[in-house]
């Protein structure tokens, strides 16, 4: 058996998310169901993360074991001639035996993309979360810069049952205004439930003048979903990149 | 009565093209659905120029008469609440009695982007034709720079009926590598239809070696439509600019 590790893009829009359940359309599920094909038995593939239905991923990474002796490229040429055109595979390569997507991963990135304008975007109006209110964006990276660091996330949490640990170490919490959009850019070591949905929810209420930039603070102490904000819609949400460490890295070609 | 000048952006993949014919889905068909609804009248409105079923605007331009009280900013705003998400009105003022959205064009600018990977581009897949073969940019370029001036461009005109003078002057033509893209902007006083998609389709076989580039001249002085190459795709071509003179610019706005 050789370990592949693929990197791939998709838009999520028509998906349940990236994980198969049931019956429902997943991207795990079409590009296993690929690999199925092209090696002639069940293959299971595991993701660094799951994302949520209507999530896209610019850099989704899993991997998966099969036997074959198909080249990386043969396999990604493959993959991208039998995938739909929203799933697209944009690197694989063959890993050391111990690579996991998922327990190797040291960090991620997530993009939040909201178009901020009165005029919609019609080129990338499903990869936009539209608001036409102006947002104070120097308010929301005075908020993002008070989530740095490493806290319990437990109010940013969107499983009321989580049982887990709720503490997660974020790096980076970035507001950028690029003409009519406001991008925001989280890079931590772990993200929990709609987490990143929560965080740009909490900093556009920040950036609509509802919320103090200071009240962060309170909001991660309360250990409480309902003293944050809203749950942003999916559609504005990009996995971006995941992080391995220089193990990791070492490890890769076999 | 007042005239008015709209600026619309599309994204053409679902529309029989901007005009109205028979009881297709039209972008003009839309737009002048919406004004009807707003006015309680029937309301024609006149575009810069066609685009093709499938071909996008990233900035088209159309006049229209009503009677209203409504400003620019409300008609836009009203257009925008009730047009589908595929079309945007992103510009709307009064105008001179006299400006003409398709009289008054002294140019426009249409670009043609290709995505030149072995890997999709999932995200932009509607607007950006595939390509995996490397194309030659520096060949392009070579050609392109033949079809700069004025020349009868029959060999390029997709309408073998066509009566009027196919005389045309090409004021740009460049061939740029953007990382994976190669984009094509072709600017001039007019253009023939499928033009664009026909210089592009010539334009590429240079970029895969399958003709030279010094052919443009005899292409170009054979006036066959036979002579020339593929009329590409519409999904990779976009209207990017309507052109219109100075006396147009000063009759902007009353």
């Amino acid at each position: 058996m050789r370990n592949f590790r693929i990197t791939v893009s998709y838009d999520g829009s028509r998906y349940q998310g990236w994980q198969r359940i049931g019956n429902g359309q997943s991207i795990q599920g079409k590009i296993e169901a690929v690999l199925s094909e092209m090696t002639g038995h069940k293959v299971e593939i595991h993701g660094a993360g799951r994302t949520d239905a209507g999530v896209h991923a610019r850099a989704q990474v899993a991997h998966f074991k099969i036997n074959t002796d198909r080249t990386p490229d043969d396999i990604r040429a493959y993959l991208n001639r039998y995938l739909p055109e929203d799933i697209a595979v944009t690197a694989c390569e063959t890993v050391d035996d111990r690579f996991h997507a998922r327990l190797n991963a040291t960090g991620k990135r997530y993009v939040y993309r909201i178009w901020n304008s009165d005029t919609p975007n019609v080129f990338e109006r499903k990869y936009l979360c539209r608001m036409e209110q102006k947002l104070d964006t120097v308010q929301m990276q005075h908020a993002a810069d008070l989530l740095i660091g490493t806290h319990d996330f437990k109010a940013f949490c969107g499983n009321k049952k989580m049982k887990k640990s709720t503490v997660r170490t974020l790096h980076t919490a970035r507001v950028e205004r690029l003409g009519d959009e406001v991008r925001l850019t989280f890079e931590g070591t772990g993200f929990l439930q709609n987490m990143v949905r929560i965080l740009a929810g909490t900093l556009v209420e920040v950036g609509q003048g509802k919320r103090n930039a200071q009240e962060m603070t309170a909001i991660l102490d309360s250990l409480d979903r309902a003293s944050a904000g809203i749950t942003m819609p999916p559609h504005g949400l990009i996995l971006d990149e995941v992080y391995y460490d220089a193990t990791g890295k070492e490890g890769k070609t076999v």
